[in-house]
């Protein structure tokens, strides 16, 4: 599982005050944490960021990677800061996400080519979050479209079929699994010549329920959406039972070789 | 999932000595320990039992249901133990288990339907356990084969693609999970009306390797072969966090209403 690490966001009032006073010093060792804990991405969320959105981008796109060996996950609905990241940004990054609303589909694939980023693709329209798991395939459909257009790889594109929380919304979580199900089958549903991988922003799952809870629901998400082929996820890499689970359930699957001390 | 509870075991030395004096309470304390843990049916493994088995095997069946509501899963290779645990036992017993051999099949299959029970049927025979799918399937196959001619619902019949310890057979654990994925298949691949039960023997998965992973690799293997289909299982349902993991696997799948007491 490719694993996207989701710790840096200005919603996080410590990373929110950093981003306020350009001090990269936490933002860094968020990001240095992450990659020790395993994630092979780091996500960077800096929310709206209407204002100064690029020089606020390629600042802590330079940061971090001046000191931390990994791609970053660009995380904004500001499409130039987005850009203005993928110019400073070294290795291939990924651009989180672009939803199927024709227009910014129109942006961000060719960007994504443009840059050789990869990208994740949202099951989702500006009208909101589809019940059904029909109208979240007709969305995939679209961007895997849209993806083949721009010429972008469909091992490039990270289709997520939305985790939506547990404690409000319970039927939704069914359907994030049975649409990822779905999802596993474009190829042969379009034809395509490989398959589009997918991913999911996990800890959704467990907004709004009890602290107590919420790894418990998140690893058994994780687990049972593994075991439908989900390719990767932005999770917690802090959390250490998530990333034994996940290293679990390679154990089982025999994809890294068992050893008592397979956790160490 | 159906909740089989392995702790009733003469392996166990208290189990064991208990059963040497005919000292019914420790047995009858773990049985209800069991039940209230949430176990639907409690196996009874009394193990070769080749003297006595019979009278053994009526004297803890009548013990334990004195105490207990539930219905047992008789378990021994003593053929004529498990009849005589079945002529006392009240309510649906199950048959613990069955291998592929048609000399087995041929009394145990009657047998169950005689007692109107339910069976285990494992995919191994007298020769051991096929290291390979197809081996197991056309195992499976006969099996399913002997149910149907004598009689025996699908829905009393639980095929078990065997789990074996991570430690010594890692391959053999990914060939399990492939195994439950083609029995699922079989209703489709012999035409039947109705799909077969399957189980599993679960703790197997963590035999031989550390105690510190055992409740680890016993969760994350089940989370993995629930979301494959599985609908029962033989555990240890004293493990809080296995049971956990179950419920919140009904969570995660809509079977079960979320609250957030809902482990309590």
């Amino acid at each position: 599982m490719l694993v996207i690490g989701e710790n840096i966001s200005v919603t996080a009032t410590a990373i929110g005050d950093a981003v306020k006073e350009r001090n990269a010093k936490p933002i860094v060792d968020l990001a240095k944490a992450q990659a020790d804990a395993g994630a092979n991405y780091i996500d960077v969320n800096i929310g709206p960021a209407t204002k100064n959105g690029e020089d606020l981008m390629q600042w802590i796109v330079k940061s971090i990677q001046a000191e931390v060996d990994r791609p970053l996950a660009l995380d904004t609905k500001n499409m130039s800061a987005i850009e203005a990241g993928l110019q400073v940004h070294k290795g291939k990054a990924m651009i989180n996400s672009v939803t199927g609303d024709q227009d910014k589909l129109d942006i961000l694939m060719p960007m994504a080519k443009k840059y050789d980023a990869k990208i994740v693709g949202i099951a989702l329209t500006d009208k909101g979050v589809p019940p059904d798991v029909d109208s979240r395939l007709e969305i995939a459909m679209t961007i895997v479209s849209s993806a083949m257009e721009h010429g972008l790889p469909m091992e490039d594109l990270y289709l997520d079929p939305i985790v939506l929380p547990v404690a409000v919304l319970q039927e939704q979580v069914h359907n994030c699994i049975k649409a990822l199900k779905v999802f596993k089958q474009l190829q042969e549903l379009m034809g395509l010549d490989s398959q589009p991988m997918t991913t999911v922003g996990l800890s959704n799952v467990s907004q709004s329920s009890p602290v107590e809870l919420k790894s418990l629901l998140n690893r058994t998400m994780l687990l049972v959406l593994l075991s439908n082929g989900l390719d990767s996820a932005i999770v917690d890499p802090l959390d250490k039972e998530l990333m034994a689970a996940v290293k679990t359930f390679d154990i089982v699957n025999n994809k890294i070789l068992y050893a008592h001390s397979y956790l160490d």
